[in-house]
């Protein structure tokens, strides 16, 4: 099974990888665009009986590795 | 309007963020992970009059600054 973490940044906590791709897209002539963030996706292959599993299995690699639960919010996705 | 960009390594290209994971997954003692790839995803607000304009732009954007095409792939999801 297959599961795709998401991990981004809280709502106003400064996100200074945004703020430089935002300044070099201006820089580089890009017109009109506002605010951007970066966040991370992780793709991870699992062995679990079935996807409830597998979620709950993600989620706590989330909270015990992946994720800075401070300052960050995951979303988790399970493909077969 | 939203952009959402997934910029991932491309197959085969080694990946030592990913590595770094599953090994500190293993460590914490979780069974049964698979292979761990690491990418970017990157959130951007555009002014557009449309759809394929925004896409268009972003696809210009990926180009130029935001994947290195020689060894990631990215994809582009728009969203009003």
């Amino acid at each position: 099974m297959k599961a795709i973490v998401h991990v981004t940044l809280k709502n106003g906590v400064l996100d200074p990888q945004g703020k430089a791709i935002e300044h070099a897209l201006g820089s580089l002539g890009f017109k009109g665009v506002g605010e951007v963030r970066q966040g991370k996706v992780i793709e991870l292959e699992i062995n679990a009986a079935d996807r409830a599993g597998a979620r709950e299995q993600v989620e706590q690699m989330c909270q015990r590795l992946l994720a800075n639960t401070v300052i960050e919010n995951f979303t988790i996705d399970i493909e077969e």
